[in-house]
């Protein structure tokens, strides 16, 4: 059995992965920590854990962590990063859900997060949690930074059209739709019911953070610095992420051959029939990406739909995902639930 | 294994059916049938099934469903009772989620359903798949009528005060309101997102087909004949049932203790702690039915709140509990799932 | 012209309150305050606004809402009662949403909001501003109570029954279902869209403060100590309100001619014709209580529906209404608005 | 005042011109159709009205209408080309919401509807109906097509731009997201709240109607043949147009003044300050559109952000603000209403 910690439970990340790891054969639970909530009897706050879940939050104890054989860190940023050096040096693997280690340029981050790194050393050791890329450098990992919602969405999506080397990466577009849980669990008047409920905006238009995370990925990707305009909207539902992708063909091939071929092995990628329109809801509460690619009026505009569910395969879903890597576990185990639908 | 087949796949209750079934370590999926789907694969019309589920809908035919164990019937009423005589006949167990044979008087059937019963001498064989009521009559039934959503909600609600004798049943009141899903996937004004988001009505308060369910099951646990008005509500919301259950004490004695104990063994049904308000989000996606109970203000009025997923164990996954009972499997095989929140 | 002022305009009823007064024909308005956002600009909180009103937020400022002919206060509890005092002394009259003015019990009041009350020499001259009850005190009054929004939908609901002497008032029951926006425009994790969406619960079953309202209010009433039990539930909508009323018969009389002739000369209260349901989204932005009566299975429990919006009828439409009394203006001006369907 | 007749009264557009034209000072509602409803009371189909509105649905009658100074087509495409030719010739003035008379090419009108144009010499005499672009030949026109939705808000949001010449037309992109009562109120599955709640999904991206619509538009303001990728959305609320809009800049201006410029004169159209998000809600029950332009890190890519609510500005509204510009009124009469927030 795998010896498991989560730092950090109360929020919808925490709740998420308990749901996932409270039924995965391999997992024992052994602590959830939350400054303020410790004392209290997880069930009390979530209660649709009861009769499976019987942990009580605890404060945060770096040796009751150390024991574990894995930690996550379903928390804000600059949580992390303050207690995963002990950890690490004590043998305890990390997989990191916050954006501390996302960002291999520490400049980057110290610029869009507005604060310093506390530990700038960790980072060239950080992995990228995300399988269909990073594969093989998460098997051996010690500290995963799980990609952000976004960021899951948006490059699944691209990816096969940059490895293949035929759009123009100077011109990317993202037009991302997100549901409201991607605000967290934390009182804001912005995320009320009554505040968001039938309404639609964008938000963050002029910079978000989950920018520099893409371009990075697809900088990466492309091996060019790839130019991307990137705009997230609120959308009134609780979970989903809608990616709608466009971009400049510099030759034409048979898309729908590149994007099956690209993802025939993997186990959460699904790309759907020629024609297809993905919805979010065919994905809510699964670890699954569909993907969708569409060339319209055969023009030279290719649009690329890809859905996730922001909190599993954008988040805690994909979190568990590479800890079964991690552990040698086969990749689906505990994670291949079925979406529900309606 | 079970050899399953389904009959009626297209609605909501048949999709769910087919989430809890796929993953039924115990249950081949050996045919769904669908008079108007007849030829189309499954996932395209319900696209959170692709990887799981790889049927194709055909038209219905007598000796393919009587080659299996059991057959789920998830279509509206007069559709089982036209083919359940002759699957009977050849061996075939039943669990019928419509309304067909949920009423034990076929005279007072005819007259809510407005049309005649064409098997009413295999009424008295049927036996209502309440488990929590009906656990050892279920285990040996050939034929099984599943309760329907709100009836299942407020007889679990009541069940306890009945028992115990020590309420007024003449002035029952069910206040109860329900999620969407609950009036199926069909073309339907009504039941539009644009006629239904942003409002809540009441609706059938003259007279709802689950009022003389009710009241039946409400009559056999009380041995008397109970007054009951009992008021449906449509809110905005996909799925879950709220009922509120109003009674008259006739004796005081501790509720709280009356509840834990009267369920105490029950896998799915958690009595909440003192003061609780168990919300539908609990149970959303899940066979768990939560309830709790309240005297406000030491009144003689108590007040119990009963919580269930309409589609669950207001439907499918209760089916899927009979079905494990009826096959001598753990109760809970396939159907504990944790609810999905948020 | 009539010279308005608002405190505290940040909140859903402020909002509702500049929606309604900024078309006013009589209407000036003067000043808005709100100690959280003096200085900003109305519009820039709430777009809406923008081309409509141009006040700014000030810091409250005794002489400039003194200089008023009349001052709303839009304001949680315990905010009226401070600067009320000195107001009605310099002639200003007060129309005050919140709960400070609406009981006349002070030991009450003080009970049920935990604090003492600051002027309780006021509150016998304070009325009650539920114009179907008090019109004609309202015309003279200096100090109106609005109603809260369930005390407005209940005690609409139960008045021709009490009036009439046809009910056994010892057992009523008020199961009402609210709109989030209820639990007003302030930062909690409750109200999140993500918590309440997709969900439905009852809360405060031992007690919320609008139950010693809606007693006094149906004890006036009968002229009796009247029995209530009254179950608020949150509902994933923005606005609206549901009550459903039951009540025992003591006699049967013609309840539809009933409930028309009692409000057949009331311009707010529409009695929908038999066998109706009246829906929260027919009076949404509306300052219309629609209302039906049913007597189901011809039992002796009567069903009374009854729907308004909260923020409408259920507070800002209704402060306009008093204000439209007390200053000898139509009753209906500028707030015989349409609801907006769908 | 003027005599309206309305065909095809029982939609959405259809109760949303009711309820403007209802307060219209200068409307007497004579006539409303609807060959389904026909003897119907429409307070009975839509009770918001009740108390407003005291029509009846009656079957087209030719005579009925041609009383009439103008006739508002709420209706599917091809019922108005089937009655405006007769109506035309007898001196009525028509205001179609309908696509029938919105493109100037008959041969592409009939490509994308799929059927022959039965009055195609009616079209040259057609207005297209977007009083920002057309004021002045609205107001002696006899026969006005009212722009879609889509096209609205795509139109308003691009005018600018493209008037100014300061952007490659060839790769313009509009990514546009809906509310459902777009779809219209006709029984159908996919519209259903259990359907289109919790999900968001693109659809027709393979070509939707109002693309060549919007092309037409685009290609009378730039004088050329523009390039448009268009993919509409199709998410959980009931009004609402977002439009996201993308187009490469061929040279650097102030984007800000160049908006504020163009529309300082527009009673309907609202620049919003730099960095603003116009949020749809904001417009809800509004003929405002509001936009806001953004250049996001200084690139050339500029991204306006248009919203509009579907039924006011993106249909009935806007059809009754042509009504005021044909008769000579002020052209916000009855329809300078505020939006309802929250």
């Amino acid at each position: 059995m795998i010896n498991v910690g989560i730092v950090g439970g109360t929020g919808y990340t925490g709740v998420e992965l308990l749901r996932l790891l409270a039924t995965h054969p391999k997992v024992a639970l052994k602590v959830i920590t939350s400054r303020s909530e410790a004392g209290m009897v997880v069930c009390d706050l979530f209660p649709n854990l009861r009769g499976h879940v019987d942990l009580v939050f605890s404060e945060p104890d770096v040796d009751a962590l150390a024991a574990c054989d894995v930690v996550f860190f379903a928390t804000p940023h600059c949580v992390a990063m303050a207690l995963v050096p002990e950890l690490l040096a004590r043998g305890t693997r990390i997989i990191d859900l916050s954006a501390d280690f996302r960002l291999q340029d520490v400049a980057l981050w110290e610029k869009w997060y507005n604060m310093p790194h506390t530990c700038p050393e960790l980072i060239p050791q950080a992995v990228y949690g995300l399988p269909e890329i990073n594969r093989e450098q998460i098997k051996s990992a010690q500290l995963i930074a799980v990609p952000g919602c976004y960021p899951t969405a948006t490059q699944l999506g691209f990816l096969p059209l940059i490895k293949a080397g035929i759009i123009n990466t100077t011109h990317l577009i993202a037009d991302v739709k997100s549901g409201v849980s991607g605000a967290g669990r934390k009182a804001s008047v912005r995320a009320l019911f009554a505040e968001t409920s039938e309404d639609l905006s964008a938000y963050a238009v002029a910079g978000h953070r989950h920018l520099p995370e893409i371009q990075q990925g697809l900088n990466i990707l492309s091996g060019t610095e790839i130019g991307l305009t990137f705009v997230p909207h609120l959308t009134p539902m609780i979970r989903g992420i809608h990616a709608t992708l466009y971009a400049q063909l510099s030759q034409n091939i048979d898309l729908q051959s590149l994007y099956e071929q690209h993802f025939v092995d993997e186990p959460f990628v699904d790309v759907m029939p020629v024609g297809s329109h993905p919805s979010t809801r065919s994905v809510r509460g699964a670890n699954t990406c569909r993907i969708a690619v569409h060339q319209p009026q055969d023009s030279n505009t290719v649009v690329v739909l890809s859905v996730i569910d922001n909190l599993v395969k954008g988040a805690s879903g994909q979190a568990v995902q590479n800890m079964n890597i991690m552990f040698g576990l086969a990749e689906t185990t505990a994670i291949d639930m079925i979406a529900t639908l309606p």
